[in-house]
């Protein structure tokens, strides 16, 4: 029950793109190191970000990633589904996928719920909302987990 | 960011026995057709919930399985990582695993917070609370996924 990797640096790389000055674009090299992603890796996010509508992608001297205005204000739910998929805490809760045991499984209420409270939590965030609380020193209070 | 088939079948176990009357123990082939469960599959989460003093175990023919009181109070919480480990959405939340960026990544703080919704809903369910939804015919109201 973990975010994918992809998910987690499609996350960071927005927010980070985001901070930057407007019609600043910025090459994938410099995304990498902000976002502590492989390049190679990072290019394949940065693909499924682009096809989603989120960023664009310009090719040569003059090119490189920038947020555009859809992807500044999605939010953290929207990104991670660009890449992921809809998220789905249990297979019983896959729409498509139907489960023999959903109408009658005391057990599946409680799933929905779980998964109700976290995606209310991941929607309730734009990536420009979080893009605000990075300061320049790139220092925001540290959040424990408390879990 | 998906629950392992292991966890989901740990709870439908845990529910089903939860459900019979005090005393019984039930043989694994009968557990496998109550979870929709692959036999040899179960039987390896059947061990991990014996380990984590979740249920009985004995061989033999009187033996079988039985939930014991601490697993009957268990939340889902509790099902769930002692089959899987600490429930940990992002690899940034997780407490002994440092993540460089966590001092100051303006999207913890949401993980974070994100996490503990979900794990909110989680622990506020009992093993014998589930058990009580389960009607003799095995009906509960239908719940939906709304996400």
């Amino acid at each position: 029950m973990q975010l994918t990797r992809a998910a987690d640096y499609a996350v960071r790389v927005m927010v980070h793109l985001a901070t930057l000055p407007p019609e600043t674009r910025a090459f994938l090299p410099d995304l990498a190191e902000a976002t502590s992603a492989p390049e190679s890796f990072l290019s394949k996010v940065m693909q499924t970000l682009s096809h989603a509508g989120l960023i664009s992608s310009r090719r040569g001297k003059l090119g490189g990633f920038a947020v555009l205005p859809r992807g500044r204000e999605a939010t953290m739910r929207e990104v991670i589904e660009a890449i992921d998929g809809p998220i789905c805490l249990n297979v019983c809760l896959n729409g498509g996928k139907e489960c023999e045991r959903k109408s009658w499984c005391p057990a599946h209420p409680v799933w929905a719920r779980a998964q109700r409270a976290m995606i209310d939590v991941l929607m309730s965030v734009t990536v420009s909302a979080i893009a605000l609380r990075t300061s320049p020193q790139g220092s925001v209070p540290l959040s424990t987990c408390d879990n």
